[in-house]
């Protein structure tokens, strides 16, 4: 027995921290697999693949017991000296499938898998994503037919896989039956097999197939919204992000914001299929385009994951939205879903498959459920707001024990829509804005310069560019900055009054407006541009507060902002404005494009099909147009920051002007007083 | 306790003898249901389909103690009256689902499975297809959608149909998914789905969608010969069949036997696509015919399946034949198959499925498969031969201890081709022939007349079709005869002395001929012909010997013919010419397409898939060409009826004449005897 002990060696993988003993003389690789640390091999031990990489971690790693030293791995041997002569291995890199455990290790196992860090700040940050994709790929050296067992070319080759990489039943691509025979053949029995084992059936599938050894795939990630498709090439085995793109939806031809693209199927009889192959074909572009960027083949694309918003998702899928546009907005499908690639008409491996992820509810899509998937409340203790404002803002609140989802029809007000000076994102618009409380003058930077308004030289950096107008993000700032410095009352009234104190304020007509930039065009803050704010921002936040009275809770510890709209916006003036609800301003985020991080997680790692699935089933679904007390949070949340609810986190560092009396066309704060008081019992 | 037990009635499902006890007020169907008694239901229950029809044996039948009466069964209520009165109830039928059992029944369900007598005489004389088809229509009446539960409409009907049907975990065909939404509201959220639960993988699949009650469902079973392709369309319901057809293989333009047309693909570089594509629109063409005769509607055939053999298979599949035309022989796939129709461009349903059985060797395919399945030797105590004789002669020996199968070169002799005056089966061909042994007078009858040639009219008879060769049968008749009457020797050989006795037997240049018909043209049997049914035979009954060698037995207990060619020789000639061993004849008997029933049960009955899969796994099959004794058995075996085996059985019905000495050109007796003796071992 102690002689047994002796010839045991304790092996610690890192990142995953998992550990295990293991005889003297076992390949690292082995290891690695018993412990169920992912360790990516396509060659099956025959160091001719390199993807099973790791180095070791030299040194005395006290906590663990383990003092670490090449000197406990087996010296390189021939095959590895091949590699590295045909193929070369970076310094200290080892193959793990030939590195023979000697004594005490710590290995490291490198992640490839870096998410770029400006399409996904908190996954890049805060952890990495696992790998188990659905595809992986199986060299394997198959028997020649022997007239004694007369069984198949495929047969054999799915003995093979069995025998070799534990692949029982497997099922095959119908388009590869008649190739098995030729490849088989030109690889001289050698060949890789595409294995997914994440059919919608348990059985795994051969669903491509390579004569000899076939060491790349590839995976698309692609979130397809209203205005932009949002697409990553993913490599499979290693997890790098070989690239990122995107592009505008070309529906937009058809109508700008979803409702009109609905109406449009309805007005037209070939509106749903023209609009479906319109969106397909803007997808086959894209892939395209990621693919020559980074040089990939794009048959060498086997696995895809979709998210998008209802709308998107059934028109991509080729399902007419039109239940979509009315009460009640029923999903046609609402489950998540697997095709062949070529199915929808989607130009890569003809082998490849496409996975979508579950819709929420009628207008809580996809690409909700993607971001969900991203940020994750249901994995933590803490009350987490996620929040995605578009059109319709899709709203998730919830923790570990229970989550709870709706949408709010905020209109497109947020995105510079219905706004006088309102533009898109672009050189020229204004997008920082600062408003003197005394002299009531403004300064602001516009896209395209670095300066701002009242720095010197910005007149001539601003020439090329011009002022243009202001973008979605900068009119959340300019209202909010208005609301600090008193020229809009708590209830949203621009103060003409003050026209005797500055000429920035000016009539128009019965109203007055604010003057941001006095130059050609003429951008000025008018009454109802703050009107439809405050609508846009009394929808988001009644429709937050329905699911906090749901939740039982009165704030919330952590919010996050998902989608283009949030990755502008400073979330102070946000909470300023009354859009989220008091929160500790740390704890308040940007997360980009949550949704496309989803997709490529659900991408990368298989089991987050399994949890986003499982989520999305147990996600409480609230409709806000059936609350009856919508109507009362909605015109409490007209207010800024609101009637009722108080702001403790946003007033350490902010000074909120001083609440006024109830103004008369707010009506019932003794309603908002009871809600208040039954929200904290 | 005793009154719970007065409660309960004792039920007997026939023909399936199927019985048990239960409450009285139970519904006769769900009865069924408990025991596993196969009774359809497509409504679910609301006696609107119509298809769960039974109907009580009334009497006492002492056997199984049960007394069973019409008053033991509730009266026809207000449903089963509706749907009397809307369809037609016939006389004493009850629909089981609304009748209750009110005291002891005994229950018949009917079998509308009746196979086509000409078709299958074994499978409608021995037992009836229990029916299991892979399709079940199923109808449902789906949740409406509701905003407090934004489930899809998709997700909606899969709930349905596992609360009322039982259906877990779902999948759905791929063209549904956009129509669901459409069918549910035209069916005012009444649909039938029809799901296939024996797809590849394990889990259940909706592949047709239709609004309302749909109450009919078809498939197709299809053998795909070399010349001819046969075809039935059954109810996947009622188990009946609604037609059946046939059409020539158009792939005869390429080549007229099965290596021609490997030869067709080696040799053009488009050989393979253009052979796929005539089989496939063939097949196309028959569908069509099948349906206008039985007014079927082609997109009611939801299930398929194929039997052919290794090349037909192949073709058919779209794979290249090509190496089933040289050692080794190799199959590209040996194990059964499963497509969506669309995918190998069959225009059916867009949900229907095709499934393929497996084959078992490079020469012995999907219809040995096939036939093995509907004889099934594996299924019994007794020695079977189940032979199918074409180009190649398919052979399967086996009980259900063990099975063994080979094939065996016969070549084209046994189909006429190699024969001076062969000609196919067709008006004017010879048919029968019986030799006069004492004058060597033939007398023959020829296809399409009634009278034998010596009988009077006969020539009248015959002046339209006229008497133009010998079809394949006849061969074998003809050449049995003459060995019967001295004409031929053991050997084979055409005794030319004969020729002083009778003006038929005619030298033809170092050799002598028979006259069979002095007419124009001129039916000779001619010493080349008679070797070429030696050789043929010769191979036949050598692969037959292997197999019983590997079987360690010395006589078989039954024999089947399966294929045209079986069908109309004559089991006795057959034996006399050595074709078969030695066997009571009795237990010889043609079995018609064997194949083509095989297809039929595996369509019927999903279990029939797995047992000939499993079958198939554990059949051992030999290639004869790599046994080193299969040359001394094939020259044996070039004797009449052989030159070492005796035909016991045989002699008690003909008088085979006396076996001469061993004539020098069969060589190595010495070498038979000693198989013989250790086959006796």
């Amino acid at each position: 027995m102690t002689e047994a002990a002796e010839k045991e060696a304790l092996v610690l993988f890192m990142p995953s921290g998992k550990r295990g003993r293991f005889p003297v003389g076992m390949p690292v690789l082995e290891a690695a697999r018993k412990l169920g640390v992912y360790v990516e091999s396509v060659c099956g031990g025959r160091a001719t693949c390199g993807r099973c990489q790791v180095s070791v971690q030299e040194g005395n790693f006290a906590k663990h017991q383990i003092v670490s030293s090449n000197d406990h791995i087996s010296p390189v041997g021939p095959k590895e000296e091949r590699y590295d002569k045909v193929r070369g291995l970076p310094e200290g890199r080892r193959l793990s499938c030939s590195a023979l455990i000697q004594g005490d290790l710590v290995i490291d196992v490198p992640q490839d898998t870096v998410v770029n860090a400006q399409v996904v700040r908190k996954a890049a940050t805060d952890r990495v994503i696992e790998r188990n994709a659905a595809v992986q790929l199986c060299y394997v050296e198959v028997e020649e037919p022997d007239m004694h067992k007369p069984l198949g070319d495929l047969d054999r080759l799915k003995t093979v896989l069995e025998n070799d990489w534990g692949w029982k039943n497997l099922l095959i691509a119908p388009h590869l039956i008649p190739q098995v025979q030729g490849i088989l053949r030109k690889g001289n029995w050698g060949v890789t097999a595409a294995i997914h084992r994440d059919m919608d059936s348990s059985r795994p599938f051969i669903i491509g197939l390579w004569p000899g050894l076939k060491n790349e795939a590839y995976g698309i990630a692609c979130d397809i919204g209203s205005t932009t498709i949002a697409m990553h090439l993913v490599s499979l085995l290693s997890g790098r992000i070989a690239g990122s793109s995107g592009t505008s939806n070309p529906q937009i031809r058809f109508g700008e914001d979803l409702m009109s693209r609905v109406s449009y199927v309805m007005m037209n009889p070939d509106g749903r299929e023209a609009m479906t192959k319109a969106v397909r074909e803007a997808i086959n572009g894209l892939i395209g385009k990621v693919c020559e960027e980074a040089a990939v083949d794009r048959h060498d694309i086997l696995d895809m994951v979709f998210v998008a918003n209802p709308i998107m998702h059934h028109l991509f899928l080729g399902i007419d939205p039109t239940e979509l546009g009315q009460a009640p907005f029923a999903l046609a499908v609402s489950g998540a879903l697997q095709y062949w690639a070529h199915e929808i008409d989607i130009d890569v491996n003809r082998g490849a498959r496409v996975y979508t992820l579950p819709c929420i509810a009628g207008h809580v899509g996809a690409d909700a459920a993607g971001a969900t998937l991203a940020e994750g409340p249901y994995r933590q203790d803490k009350m987490m707001l996620l929040v995605d404002v578009g059109t319709n803002a899709e709203i998730v609140l919830g923790n570990r024990k229970r989550v709870v989802a709706a949408s709010s029809p905020t209109g497109p007000a947020f995105e510079g829509a219905e706004i006088s000076s309102g533009q898109r994102a672009a050189p020229g618009a204004i997008e920082r804005v600062r408003i003197d409380p005394q002299t009531l003058e403004p300064k602001f930077r516009v896209i395209g310069v670095d300066k701002w308004s009242d720095e010197e030289g910005f007149a001539e950096a601003a020439s090329t560019v011009g002022v243009t107008g202001i973008c979605g993000s900068a009119i959340i700032e300019v209202i909010a900055e208005m609301y600090l410095s008193g020229i809009i009352s708590e209830d949203g009234v621009v103060d003409g009054s003050l026209a005797e104190k500055s000429t920035r304020i000016i009539p128009n007509g019965r109203t007055f407006s604010y003057l941001l930039h006095d130059g050609e065009p003429r951008i000025t803050v008018t009454q109802n541009d703050v009107r439809a704010i405050q609508l846009a921002k009394a929808a988001l936040y009644a429709g937050i507060k329905l699911l906090m009275e749901k939740q039982g809770v009165t704030h919330v510890d952590i919010i996050r902002f998902a989608g283009a709209f949030g990755s502008f916006i400073d979330p102070k003036y946000a909470m300023v404005l009354g859009l989220i609800p008091d929160c500790d301003l740390a704890e308040v985020k940007s997360v980009g494009n949550a949704a496309g991080t989803g997709a490529l997680m659900a991408l990368l790692n298989r089991d987050h099909r399994r949890e986003i699935e499982e989520t999305v089933r147990k996600i409480e679904k609230i409709e806000t147009a059936l609350e009856s007390n919508f109507q009362q949070l909605f015109i409490d949340a007209m207010a800024m920051p609101n009637k009722v609810d108080a702001f403790p986190n946003l007033s350490t560092v902010v000074t909120l002007p001083e609440r006024k009396a109830p103004s008369e066309d707010g009506g019932g704060d003794g309603g908002g007083g009871r809600r208040r008081r039954r929200s904290r019992e």
